[in-house]
């Protein structure tokens, strides 16, 4: 059955009551950040509701964790605080509830069209950390870079593969991103290629927002990690495959990564997704007991990806996805991260890795749609390899409810061309 | 010719006049932390002498970036900035300048004893970059693990490799490490090994602190990029070699090292290593044009490192290197950092990679000393081949002037037993 707020929701909307996504933003461009939610096509001002006095519960009453210009302390605060947020504002939002309904002043204060807001990042990211876990990903880009044998490497099945991201370069939905200059590999004995990457690529992914951190020294029981993750976000990891190819022997990606990640403002919470939980991917090999979970689960997120040529009046749909296709969860991939005592934080980030599914039309990135260049993409009147100047890449997500959605929004950006130099 | 200070400073002290390098304390535990220099066996309250006003100079007299419980915002000032702060300071504590010297009020709350204050990082690290620039570092692990033919990737002597660490778990010398526990290769067909890692090292590094950066999309040209400096400090990157070895393929270092990472608390400035620089080794082949620099510079800097065993009392020296071996300087890595648009922002922080030169004694980590456990080293009474529980590891570095020493002090760290599971 379907919650009713006083706020109108369209059945199409990403943002009804049963979802109250968490972001910051600004009401105007020289004001202060602050956090907020959601609600159908306006964000609703948690600082001006904790200001009136409205988180009434015991652990918010007087906690000035929404006077703040990031969520960095809400979601330090934990479950039970995530708990009574929702619960306040699911009633102060509610159709019954004259709190704010019928307070038009608050509400011409507290209740602003999205449309007129900037959003800003939600969190201040200590660290970021991406993984590489769904399989298909794996077994096309190893494919891909080492041929059809063993292209998944053994360590893959007994471990969430990840690597450090760079935090600086994380970046809003709405950013322009600039083609990266680098290097890539030689012809022959020639020196290196030099210039504006020639193979940028989207990697579509989720993320996962930190919680409650841990101390250093001290690991995450994987049966407890749920706790440690307030939410999920939609994840552009955009790559420089020429750049990332040439660089990433024996340490890693480093500069096919870090000139731009971006990340979609609303934080959807693992409570308002949790109607939405399914079973994750039989593991076999059965991993070490440190990963073995009571019940391993995924969401039931669908995922699209469009692109939008310069100049081209409409999108074209290039993958759908589902978060469903990670086979190392993001409880596993928490507790993996702690098990040698490294501390997280609050805002901390934990980037899933693309998310390929099985079929063709479901890949991640170009890089497995256009099978490395090899079979150029057909949108609309034109066709692509990799991303052109110009191009905007958008993600979007959503859980399917009965009569509603629980939605992500949208999570997109642009390719402006090289800085010349 | 040798400055000479009211305060007392002994010829083998780490920290005279000519050094000055920066940190931040806290006089007391239950104190603010606040930035402070080190001359001789003292710690100057920077706040104390700003709250004085005797940065009087134009850039730093209407400041408050020494009322901060970091040094981000005065390493964002830049090197005028810097050069002001280092004239009042060695103004002030000169032997002839009454000021400080015959203000007895002042001098008792801002110039304190070293060995009663409490170190804390000097700054808030937004990210950390690990490099890989020393060749004989590079050639050592490469020869381990892949073997004596093309021992080092050809992308090596192009690119100044790096990855991003873990800022979280970056600590300050004195702080216990707790040994890790992960996962390592598999014998045959049987599950990884799990438990404490059994190959624990140190690496001896040293790490800039980035003072002014950069816009997201925007470079650093390399012969500006020593105004992007602010210093250098003593970096123990701790590493699990069983760990690392099976995690780190494809995507590079991850729990093998972000377990712990120990800096030292001094930041010695470029300034004060002004006269130790000398000429960086001849790079052939030659660099892409982004990385050629008009003077090519590293600093004639002595490293040491010295075990010392639980129960022992004497600590032993296991390596003797310099800083002048690294192959890719500071400011061809910054340089590089920034090429593809990657945003730097103050107080980010740079390892250099292992520092080993070509001499056996010289290797900066016990894989390469130990030839990865082959060769036991002699400990005064008892052999290692990794680091065992107890264990203290410590640092020193310092350039040799004439009748002083611009030191580092020490980085150190012990390691104590992984937490039972
Ligand atoms: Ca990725
Ligand atoms: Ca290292
Ligand atoms: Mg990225
Ligand atoms: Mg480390
Ligand atoms: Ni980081």
């Amino acid at each position: 059955m379907v919650l009713k707020s006083f706020v109108e929701v369209e059945t199409e909307s990403h943002f009804p009551l049963e979802n109250l996504p968490y972001g910051v933003f600004k009401p105007e461009p020289g004001s202060v950040p602050r956090p907020g939610v959601a609600i159908g096509d306006y964000v609703l001002d948690l600082s001006a509701l904790s200001s009136a006095g409205l988180f009434d519960g015991p652990l918010l009453k007087n906690s000035d964790c929404f006077n703040q210009p990031n969520l960095n302390k809400f979601v330090g605060l934990g479950r039970p605080a995530w708990k009574e947020a929702r619960a306040t504002l699911q009633k102060l939002l509610s159709a019954t509830e004259p709190t704010l309904r019928d307070n038009t002043a608050l509400r011409h204060i507290a209740l602003l069209p999205m449309d007129k807001v900037q959003m800003l990042l939600p969190v201040t990211i200590g660290d970021y950390t991406d993984f590489f876990s769904s399989m298909h990903h794996a077994k096309n880009c190893g494919t891909i870079f080492r041929g059809p044998e063993n292209p998944i490497n053994l360590n893959w099945f007994h471990l969430p593969i990840a690597y450090h991201g760079r935090a600086s370069s994380i970046v809003i939905s709405g950013t322009d991103i600039v083609r990266p200059r680098g290097q890539a590999h030689p012809t022959g004995n020639s020196a290196p290629y030099f210039g504006p990457s020639r193979k940028l690529d989207f990697e579509l992914e989720m993320a996962a927002v930190v919680g409650p951190g841990n101390e250093l020294g001290t690991t995450v029981d994987v049966n407890e990690a749920a706790d440690h993750i307030f939410g999920l976000v939609l994840m552009n990891d955009w790559s420089a495959r020429d750049i990332q190819a040439w660089e990433y022997v024996p340490l890693g990606p480093f500069l096919g990564k870090s000139f731009g990640t971006t990340i979609s403002p609303w934080i959807v919470t693992l409570d308002a997704l949790e109607p939405f939980a399914c079973e994750a991917p039989k593991q076999n090999p059965s991993p070490l007991t440190y990963l073995v979970e009571k019940t391993s689960r995924n969401y039931d997120i669908s995922l699209e990806v469009l692109i939008k040529p310069s100049g081209q009046a409409d999108s074209c749909v290039v993958t759908r996805s589902n978060f469903n296709h990670l086979y190392w969860t993001i409880t596993q991939q928490l507790a993996h991260h702690t098990i040698n005592g490294c501390n997280l934080r609050p805002g901390d980030l934990f980037g899933t890795g693309t998310i390929s599914g099985p079929e063709p039309e479901s890949y991640g990135c170009l890089l497995e749609l256009t099978w490395n260049g090899q079979k150029p993409l057909s949108l609309g009147g034109t066709t692509r390899t990799f991303l052109e100047d110009g191009d905007e890449v958008t993600f979007f997500g959503y859980c399917q409810g009965n009569g509603y959605k629980v939605g992500f929004g949208r999570c997109s950006g642009k390719i402006v061309p090289a800085a010349p130099q």
